[in-house]
């Protein structure tokens, strides 16, 4: 059971050949042949123990032999909100890592302070679906575009509970850690969603905003971090508070 | 207060100059001059306010104003022993972040199995003083050059308990953050000393080495981790148990 042999394919069950680049993947790097044992992994929720029916130069056709559900492995979803940082190495790595530790949605933020304002999200999904293949994923995380602060608070609607972390010591925050781990959850259910600022924080106004449509004030701790760290810090605490 | 003007000064109460790179920083870069305020981290718990007294292109004397000594941020010492990837931007990276999350000790280790046997630690030990200077630790974490695993297992000191991860199913594993939040701290102190083993996981005679010597088996749960992904977790869950 190699790891190489584990395929991303959206919608395995309804198809029958791998996406041209993992095709080329199987037949070209791994010399699959016909017969070869492969696992398909569809994001969303179900891995397929398969065998390759027909693999040339271009082509990998499979016949799905095993259809194996994957447990959920935390209660709730985990929804980052994060301001992207100028330098696109340290939103990629944290977006790995966010994968592996496990995560389900990501959204890059648009906010008044914020050093890079365009983002392509291609390069992050390819990235996130290596790590969903190489951390055996049951489920894609989902890689949102760019959005504008005040439309994602405004159209949010996750169940569960919201935070939003700052570093304002005129507003009271609340130890988002104890949050999650101590408090009832939501009588909505138990997503949490959480909003990690730009290197200059969110502003004020943006904060006032957030609070005002349900979210909850909070900090990550005493520790000083960069934003990629305070987004990674989030995701983890919210797998502790909410794993199974 | 700007970032930029805090230096890291070993023994800094003794010494009246800058070390030569942060001297050519202050004077060359910031262009600070006589009267000019900075601050001086020593990495042993103490901040200090100070005072430009002499600048010159190369050479940055500095007066004590006020001493600061620094809040202990969590209890115990948390020593991370890791074995480094192949990759040494995996490795800094995880230095980085377990700089700005927190811990005190991380030792890189030979293993049986490890895909790096040799290290040099004098890169890993700037990122972590940027990383020091950056989250404004009251404290520098010690960087051990790369130790055989078996006389580190029969070397290492540390008061507390031990964790030894690793992925054996055959051998009963705890769960490492349960352990750490749950379980009474040792007799000898609160001190978390956590081994990460390669890629291809520590061999299992170094696993059971290291149970008789003390180590309790333990795994960071069900995700399957890289090993820099590994280490930053064991410093994040232990950060979590011990912050105060």
């Amino acid at each position: 059971m190699k790891e190489a042999r584990y395929f991303y394919v959206p919608n395995a069950a309804m198809e029958t050949a791998l996406p041209a680049e993992e095709a080329i993947h199987a037949t070209r790097v791994l010399r699959l042949k016909e017969g070869d044992e492969l696992f398909l992994m569809d994001g969303e929720g179900y891995f397929y123990r398969a065998e390759v029916a027909l693999a040339t130069p271009k082509k990998c056709l499979y016949t799905i032999k095993e259809t194996l559900r994957q447990e959920l492995a935390w209660r709730g979803k985990i929804y980052l909100a994060i301001a992207p940082t100028k330098d696109m190495g340290r939103i990629e790595w944290m977006t790995e890592k966010g994968t592996e530790i496990g995560f389900d949605e990501i959204t890059f933020l648009d906010c008044k302070f914020s050093e890079r304002k365009t983002l392509r999200t291609d390069r992050i999904e390819k990235i996130v679906i290596s790590a969903v293949k190489q951390s055996r994923k049951g489920w894609k995380p989902v890689v949102n575009s760019m959005t504008p602060f005040h439309s994602f608070i405004e159209k949010h609607s996750n169940n569960g509970r919201k935070y939003i972390c700052h570093c304002y010591q005129e507003i009271p925050r609340a130890d988002f850690f104890t949050a999650i781990t101590q408090e009832e959850s939501s009588p909505t259910g138990e997503d949490i969603t959480v909003l990690v600022g730009p290197e200059g924080d969110f502003s004020i106004d943006e904060v006032r905003f957030a609070l005002e449509h349900g979210f909850e004030s909070v900090t990550l701790g005493n520790s000083r971090l960069r934003t990629e760290t305070a987004g990674l810090s989030a995701v983890m605490m919210s797998q502790l508070a909410r794993r199974m």
